[in-house]
């Protein structure tokens, strides 16, 4: 066997006992009895552990060195070797007992702040979340870093992304925002969007959601939806990607689109290469770009009016006494309203990002130690009054309403408002390539938009870090540009600025 | 660290392993989409590999030895030694290639057969039912065997158990039940089972075989009960035990029996004692007992009448257009109708062993080559047509009917009379310590019964070999005679011999 044969049956094992792992954290969330929780996380933490020593050996880094000696050139072979050196030696710089320590530190941390977001305690959650900065703060330094110990933890997600970088990015995207915002609120409008608050029978929901969900590409051959309580998507490899939703019975909007949400993900995963499969080729770029999938089909398809002209005659049918009474235009405005609110989840497109500002300036600020841990809840509300003209009423719908910090994920925030700057200019450089894409939307016509991405997306995994697969494609260098024009048309005309 | 804990430690990771493999396997035949196949192929193949390197590596085999060494009598330790020691030596006789090959080959070969199955063309399967065999001589040979490699394959699911022991048993049994047999066919009673025959909504057969299951002792907060084409238990550790079932809205008793054998293996699972999971403490004793349970629960209680005493009424509620004019004799004798059938999980109490023993002669001639694969379907329609005066009108109701020998499974089919026989002896013994048992069913009490089987049996794990543990318990070797005098007791009363 040749060094790279070596290597990538190496890595194809590593990807196989990935995926496995994936559909053990899949079946936890939808169909795992109370009585197994134990057991699966021994079976999770087993099989992490011996995928992270099969990461990290020594061996693997011998047959990278020996591949990388031949490689001829191949652009392939480079760019498996290139990102395969990246990941072993990001697991190598780490020592065991710190990846061990947060283990233990944040499945702790994720219990006490259950219960504190529960009581709204904050105290209660105050010294986990102390531990798990501190031992973040540990495994930045570990790691070794240029300008912030951010910088670290953010590359876990955004391969080479920096805060830096991101605050070239963030600030001007953050002021046409609120202005945007701004001339919302005062321009007197309010969207009525009563009719989504009427009584959707579950079962009638799943299977519009599942119509709407294989109409516009995602293969159910190769993949599921089911219910859970926070919607996922779990790709183990191409052949098998599932997706998850729930549906709420006075909410048309909220079960439907976190499907198309998710299928954008999903359709992420369908379409990498199989033929690289456990290979960075054949890995998802990062967050960011993997967001930019979901929040493109969720948004800049699934909210547009050409979207609706297709799939609105079959909702009605579908709904008669939900959406009978309610038009195409008023529909279409109710799915559109904006409307600033305590909880991230539940945020419109104008009011996203703004949540995620918050997080990102806060995470950053705990990590350099500028913010102590015990301040977050003031630092908090003083910061989310500013943005949106509202005070959080408990720490529950404030600084205690995200999993993330509880469970380590700190630099995991941006890739949310990267993905909708990144949908935005690839969806601009598509129309470019492929013609105006909403009259192809009306005509049920999905099938350019989803070959696109997966030739120019898709297809690439993890061959350009995620800046240069934007330039890539776009000709561009990522900018807040175009998302700011299409939500300032966008929002210009639903709320006549 | 002493070297016991070290021992228990190594085998619980193992236990870990082999029980999220469980899971896999389990999402396999419920939910995996038909894409996720050759990924799930390479996942269990992957995942057994390390499984068996771990049970074959000399340091597990380091251990043991010094763990005997300072044994000092305790049962426990002994009996974790030994048996894990016959786990560690029969695993170092076969190359974890080999291993491999068979979770490769079966996997690929169980597409192959149900698509010969579902086209009836068993040249279809052929060429893999050649590869099966081939790979499980290979096994037997690398096993090694006094008598005949059959043995060496039996011993995987009976150990200890061997053809000649088997040829103690199985004549007179076969000899006793074609007599009555014989005797029913002449009768020239012909029970009407046309009741249950008649339209059961499946989800109404859900609800209600749930509940019996929930009422006999399955736990569903450490359990699930799902649908799939061929029902099944899969135990992953006591607290989580997953059976499954399908249901046929023109029988009624499919499901339902279906439900009740799955929890039989279920409660067996659930019984293990969880403080030594992983060891062989923690594990079932054999198929042979594990069957004794699902047979026990779905005939000896569950075509019982006083079972039906008590869950009767509760169905003919449930079902007024199904059961309502049929009374509770009528109702018994149709559950307990003996009539020849060519499907074996068809089969009532009295014939279902001659499909057994059909199966067990024609796994020994394939394996030893005394019969060539090709030859199959010809020698299986012969023997049938002697044992059932019938003669199968295709392979797929005949020697393509079950699952196992696509799967590698040579040496289980004994198993499942080796059940039926245990199952008898078993609650005879039970009757004379806890008294008369269909009165304590007709009052819903199945409770004594349930702790009984857990105390006797599934507490036990493997401290004892399968005859041990009979011997054990009843007092007595193993035999035929208890389940062909309560089978003759019982048809002679249905059918008024």
């Amino acid at each position: 066997m040749s060094s790279f044969e070596q290597l990538r049956q190496t890595l194809h094992d590593i990807g196989v006992l990935k995926s496995a792992r994936a559909i053990l954290a899949w079946d936890q969330e939808t169909y795992m009895p109370r009585g197994g929780a134990e057991l699966r996380a021994n079976q999770l933490a087993l099989l992490s552990g011996i995928i992270h020593r099969r990461v990290a050996d020594p061996a693997l880094g011998e047959m990278l060195s020996a591949t990388a000696a031949k490689a001829n050139g191949d652009p392939d072979v480079a760019a498996i070797v290139r990102e395969s050196t990246r990941d072993h030696e990001r697991a190598t710089k780490v020592p065991a007992e710190l990846v061990e320590e947060r283990a233990r530190v944040t499945t702790l941390a994720r219990g006490h702040w259950a219960e504190a977001r529960t009581e709204n305690d904050f105290a209660k959650f105050l010294p986990w979340l102390e531990q798990v900065v501190g031992v973040s703060r540990r495994i930045a330094e570990a790691r070794g870093y240029d300008e912030s110990p951010y910088d670290a933890l953010l590359d876990d997600y955004e391969a080479g992304a920096t805060a830096s970088q991101l605050n070239e990015i963030f600030p001007p995207l953050r002021e046409a925002l609120t202005d945007l915002l701004g001339r919302i609120l005062d321009s007197g409008v309010d969207v009525d969007d009563s009719c989504l608050r009427r009584t959707y029978a579950p079962d009638l929901q799943a299977q519009f959601s599942r119509m709407v969900a294989q109409k516009i590409g995602f293969d159910f051959q190769r993949g599921r939806l089911d219910l859970t309580v926070h919607p996922f998507c779990s790709g183990t490899g191409p052949g098998d990607v599932r997706i998850t939703t729930r549906y709420d019975k006075n909410a048309f909007d909220d079960g439907l689109f976190s499907v198309l949400h998710e299928t954008g993900h999903g359709m992420y995963e369908q379409g990498l290469d199989p033929r690289h499969f456990g290979t960075p080729l054949g890995e998802s770029c990062s967050l960011g770009i993997h967001e930019s999938q979901s929040r493109m089909w969720e948004n800049l398809v699934a909210r547009s009016r050409g979207f609706w002209k297709h799939f609105y005659p079959k909702a009605q049918n579908l709904f008669p006494h939900g959406l009978g009474d309610t038009s195409l235009d008023e529909f279409h405005r109710a799915i559109n309203r904006v409307s600033p609110s305590l909880i991230r989840v539940d945020a419109d497109e104008v009011t996203y990002n703004l949540h995620v500002f918050l997080r990102f300036e806060l995470e950053q600020a705990m990590l350099t130690g500028e913010l102590d841990c015990k301040d977050l809840p003031e630092a908090w509300a003083q910061k989310f009054e500013t943005a949106f003209r509202i005070r959080p009423p408990s720490d529950t719908k404030g600084c205690l309403q995200d999993i993330h910090w509880s469970a380590g994920l700190y630099g995991y925030f941006p890739t949310y408002t990267l993905g909708n700057v990144y949908a935005a200019q690839l969806f601009d450089k598509a129309e470019e390539d492929l013609g105006e894409l909403e009259p192809q939307f009306q005509r049920g016509d999905f099938r350019p938009l989803k070959d696109w991405l997966q030739k120019n997306i898709h297809r690439e995994g993890r061959r350009y870090a995620p800046r240069d697969l934007i330039k890539k494609v776009t000709g561009k260098e990522p900018s807040q540009e175009p998302l700011i024009r299409r939500l300032t048309e966008k929002y210009g005309a639903v709320y006549g600025l």
